[in-house]
């Protein structure tokens, strides 16, 4: 526990420390030091980090409530009987799970204040949001098959279909080659070399998929239900729930592009290199350091 | 002219010249030499990245044969007077620019082949890629702006076209910031460093926009046409047209991902970080060596 303490009073300054360790260890120090403009331009990438990190927590959180908003307050709310109710819970389940905390669950290991840090807990947090949101996007599958089964309709026809069912089965084989590579005690350093690139990419790709699955999907149902018939609006008049549809799909896109950006500019990348990140260390034995 | 031809002798084995130029040329040395374990791993890349890089053609060409196909023999071929056949160009075009060629015209700096040589003549076919894929771009707009006019229906109401329309106006925006900030003779190397990422960056978002876009509009248009009415057959019992709309979604999808691998992966990236490359030469002085 010892460790986990002194880790968590050390990691903000983290990134800072490797060039100069008394820009955070200014109580053993006599004298104050001017920070390094190597150090400054460290604390300006951390900074602008951080304020993509915040535009990311914000999307995520806006594509959530638009998603709950648009199915409770213009289709009626949810249930769990085989009408269009159930089938509400397949958005709202697929943009919390396969977007929103997915990518969450992605950006994790580049938050400069884990880097300091033990990295077993992050692991576990990143495996268990990972595990979370493919939990969610699973039981929002199960809500759009029974949906189909109830009306005898087909499952599975549509390019959307393809394209989302292929995202969570992908993500499926990511978690588990992800916990059986990264996580499992017997897995060696090499396997996590050869299997780092690969994961690094697939979960990018899932991402990608997402995406297009969720705009695909926005796009049809409101092509379904903004007919114009029984007292529904058109959809080429682009009522409030035109509007409110688009934008969700609108803010998924955003979010994800934010997420690709922060998963793809290196100076946010966690110091891997470092071979102690790479080697074997039983997990009880870090749990009880 | 001598620089250019010099350069393209010794382009093949350019990523090897830097560590081991006898590698290269041998018909200046004595005896052969072996291979250094580095040479052989860079050459080991090569060939991943040649792999890949023939996996994008195949997909690239796939994508315009299969949406060539499904628009001239199910869907009446082309025309260009308002009617369903002028609609027909949509897809053909905005798949073979805004995906294919723009995929293509990314990743041309990537190919090892170019990097010994002055880099000036990629850059322009870099830029007349991407503006040949920009004009199919707005023409394949043009296409659909015409068709909804002529029918009296609204432009611009769906997420699919809200998602189209932003990733072809950024793509205008990136030609023009690219054109400005890495052709003109007057572009200072500080903006050309700054310019850089946000370029790499835009570029990858503008194609994530492109194939959210195209997943969505095939999407789409298979749920219009294949309604089991006046003769046609019902998307749910996946005819054979659904199959092919189905399996061109995915192939865009699929080289959309391979093209964002070749971007992301670092070992592929022109060595870009030598200073001449970043230097402004005038366009003529390059030209006329």
């Amino acid at each position: 526990m010892q460790q986990g303490g002194t880790s968590s009073l050390t990691s903000d300054c983290f990134p800072l420390r490797s060039r100069n360790t008394a820009a955070c260890g200014s109580e053993t120090s006599s004298e104050p030091q001017k920070p390094e403009p190597a150090d400054l331009s460290r604390m300006r990438a951390i900074a602008i980090f951080y304020g993509f990190y915040l535009l990311c927590f914000v999307l995520g959180v806006a594509c959530v409530v638009c998603v709950c908003v648009w199915n409770s307050a213009w289709r009626g709310g949810f249930a769990w009987d085989g009408s269009s109710l159930q089938f509400n819970w397949h958005p709202v389940l697929m943009v919390t799970g396969l977007v929103v905390l997915y990518g969450n669950g992605a950006v994790l290991y580049r938050i400069p204040l884990t880097w300091g840090q033990n990295k077993l807990p992050w692991k576990l947090l990143h495996a268990a949001l990972m595990l979370l949101a493919l939990v969610l996007s699973i039981v929002g599958l199960c809500a759009v098959f029974d949906f189909h089964n109830a009306k005898h309709t087909a499952n599975l026809y549509s390019l959307h279909s393809w394209i989302g069912i292929a995202a969570v089965a992908l993500f499926a084989v990511q978690w588990v080659g992800g916990m059986a590579g990264f996580l499992l005690p017997c897995s060696p350093i090499s396997l996590r070399k050869l299997l780092k690139p690969i994961h690094v990419w697939m979960g990018g790709s899932i991402l990608v998929l997402s995406i297009a699955a969720c705009i695909s999907g926005i796009n049809e149902k409101l092509f379904f239900v903004l007919k114009g018939v029984n007292g529904t609006k058109l959809y080429t008049d682009l009522p409030h729930e035109a509007l409110l549809g688009n934008s969700l799909g609108v803010l998924i896109v955003a979010f994800g592009l934010v997420v690709l950006k922060i998963l793809s500019t290196r100076e946010w990348q966690r110091p891997d290199s470092r071979p102690e990140d790479m080697a074997y260390t039983p997990l009880l034995q870090e749990e009880n350091e």
